[in-house]
């Protein structure tokens, strides 16, 4: 084994970092036996150099983030900072000065990946960041390396805690969309300002950088079509169960049946409750990854918290650190296939609508009649009538999403129909 | 792109080896814009060669085996002919002939994984066998790269699909041992000698591997205990099913809570219908990983299969022809632990018993002593008598497997036990 450590710079020393520190010290002898050398912490920095931080040399401790990565010693900087600004700065300039990056920042990824891979490939340095997604779980380099030889067609998954724990709230308890989310918060498994998690920025940054690579294209997060989980009610909840389905946010990335284009998208969906994606129960993340030959597998584990985050960011600093000694790089950019994203109007789903209805004859004849204009066919139709109102439950057959969204425009302007009390999508079928 | 190609070896041309060259056709364009170079199959060694192979040029075709290991030209060797020997020959000649290895053959990993390790590391070559655990199932990856920072504590699963088809169809339909077999057999899901399934020896195999990756020590097929499912009868689901249970063939590899020393087996076991394993059904895998930072992860897919095996064998191919192209090797043997494997006396689980005893008073207080004596503390009880029988059905908290064995052995020895109907160990609690 070489006796000479690398020299690991850390970027950040939040609730992952400090775990990452951690563990660097008191499994520092595995690291090494794995590594084939010795690792080292060289540097952290931070933003608040005054706070005490347990088992880090304070020796070690800079505010001067720009400093520590252009020192020119160090192998391997670890980004867990996140944000988009001074992140890729660091980052590119890590690589001119000699290091690889392990990074858990989705945001930047999926906002600018194409920046940290050229950077990278120029300078001859490697780019992980299985953390980005899912935390724990391995499914970057799954879908990088074990299904390389592969064609995967479709990635469905659950990859944010947080809007999990509260539709699972909202499932087992019925309690409403804000009673779910103050529970979230108070339990630590929702931010101050949840915007992030539940307006669906932070889904929709993992499925564009699971699009680009599952598809081996560039995929950027304005390119995910994006709905949060803010208007799913109570009454949504119950329509789902009444149809044997729960309520989940998916991320969701497609390839066309004709192979031509793809698309990603994160938006509440039902699913049936027979679905593995459905027991998905609390903060837990789980994604299905289908492809031609392996067919379909699914991943499943703790998809955010400090230590789990910290495993998977090692385990990216053990194979950068190989590849290091190695005088080798791993896995780079892919994205040889140019395929267009198309718009969330060309994706082909299922839409449960429910409408509150005048209660008289000829109202679902005419209903179905819109459905019939837009080429929308009607798997099933739940009528319930009492004291002059109704409701009328429609579940489609799969059509195209602008075909399904018009359908409903066109129900709206109907005199019959009184309001569309819930859409959804049904997926998972 | 490096436009002269990286020349692929095929030994084995059946469900798996065809598959692999049918994609290496079919997907050619897409495996070189990934490796970086295309792949050519430069020759496939076969047992018959006058079978008409379809999309195989009839001159690749060679009886001999050794000669094409032997040609010098060959960059990569897949293996996937199974057995001892000649494969464990054949590999090692391919390293010392330039080539390195993917292979699937979990029999020959298990018994002598060391020779083949030690022989790619002597030669500089890579050894990748993501194919030989859980077919498509990324799994060997994820434990020797995505984990590599962590410490893997367990591993559970489900990793012969032949044996879950079976108790999957004892559980539903309510049929024995032998007629489930039979159902196995007539679809395909078992072998005409199915021994290697039905006790267990694939999964002892898969144990072995997975155990010594998971706790970089070297636990070899004998290593691991191994009981089989012939002896699982449909009165013993019934009884899983009254606990809210049912029955699994488990792969089961442990970390000693002292961290001194490992233990492998594989068994059929109860495990709770909670459990995410209870869920896999018909020929599935689910393999469960408990780690020390990232918690509890699950894999679930198609343990086995001709296409699901030959994309884990690709996506090895595509990583071993990069490793080739950037002049390095990735991840060889880690061993460093060298961690006793324990005996299975020395497993720490619990057992589910169920006794035919004489219907009067005294009996449980007898059969209670017989488990007090052997240290072994009683979980639950319960008791049903009639004309003059009586059945006990004893619980236990955990305890050496040695101490419930021996408990087991002592009751069978009472006058009052007229016999011991069944006992079963009780997982994933």
């Amino acid at each position: 084994m070489r006796t000479r450590p690398l020299k690991v710079a850390l970027l950040g020393c939040g609730v992952v970092g400090s775990e990452v520190a951690r563990i660097m010290t008191t499994h520092a002898d595995d690291l090494a036996a794995r590594i084939g050398a010795p690792v080292e912490l060289a540097g952290v920095a931070v933003r608040r150099p005054s706070k005490v931080r347990e088992g880090i040399d304070p020796a070690l401790v800079t505010t001067d983030a720009t400093a520590l990565v252009k020192r020119g010693d160090i192998d391997v900087v670890i980004e867990v900072i996140g944000g988009i600004e001074p992140a890729r700065t660091l980052i590119t300039t890590a690589f001119e000065h000699g290091a690889s990056v392990v990074s858990a920042n989705k945001a930047l990824l999926a906002e600018d990946g194409a920046t940290l891979y050229a950077a990278a490939e120029r300078h001859g340095r490697d780019l992980y960041f299985e953390a980005a997604v899912a935390g724990a779980i391995p499914l970057i380099r799954p879908l990088r390396e074990s299904l390389a030889g592969d064609k995967v067609n479709r990635v469905l998954g659950i990859v944010n805690g947080t809007t999990n724990f509260i539709l699972d709230k909202m499932d087992t308890s019925g309690a409403g969309y804000t009673e779910a989310l103050d529970e979230a918060t108070a339990l630590g498994y929702a931010e101050a300002d949840p915007t992030a998690d539940v307006e669906g920025f932070d889904a929709a940054a993992k499925a564009a950088i699971l699009a680009s690579i599952a598809f081996h294209t560039r995929v950027r997060l304005d390119d995910v079509h994006r709905e949060g989980l803010t208007e799913v009610t109570a009454a949504d909840i119950a329509s789902a169960k009444r149809m044997g389905c729960t309520v989940k946010l998916l991320a969701i990335c497609e390839r066309a049946a004709d192979g031509r284009s793809v698309t990603a998208r994160v938006h509440p969906a039902m699913i049936p409750l027979s679905h593995p994606l459905a027991s998905v129960r609390e903060a837990y993340n789980a994604v299905f990854v289908e492809s031609e030959a392996a067919g379909q597998l699914m991943f499943y584990g703790p998809g955010a918290g400090g230590a789990p985050t910290a495993s998977a960011v090692l385990g990216d600093l053990v194979a950068v650190c190989r590849n290091k000694l190695a005088g080798a790089t791993g896995p780079g950019e892919s994205a040889y296939t140019q395929l267009p994203v198309s718009p969330m109007g060309e994706v082909v789903t299922r839409y449960h609508i429910s409408l509150d209805v005048a209660d008289k004859p000829g109202v679902l004849a005419q209903v179905a009649t819109v459905f019939a204009e837009h080429g929308v066919s009607i798997d099933t139709v739940r009528q319930q009538g009492k004291d002059g109102e109704a409701s009328l439950v429609v579940v489609t057959h799969r059509a195209p999403d602008a075909a399904l969204s018009g359908t409903v425009e066109a129900l709206r302007k109907l005199d019959t129909v009184r309001g569309v009390a819930s859409i959804m999508r049904v997926e998972g079928e």
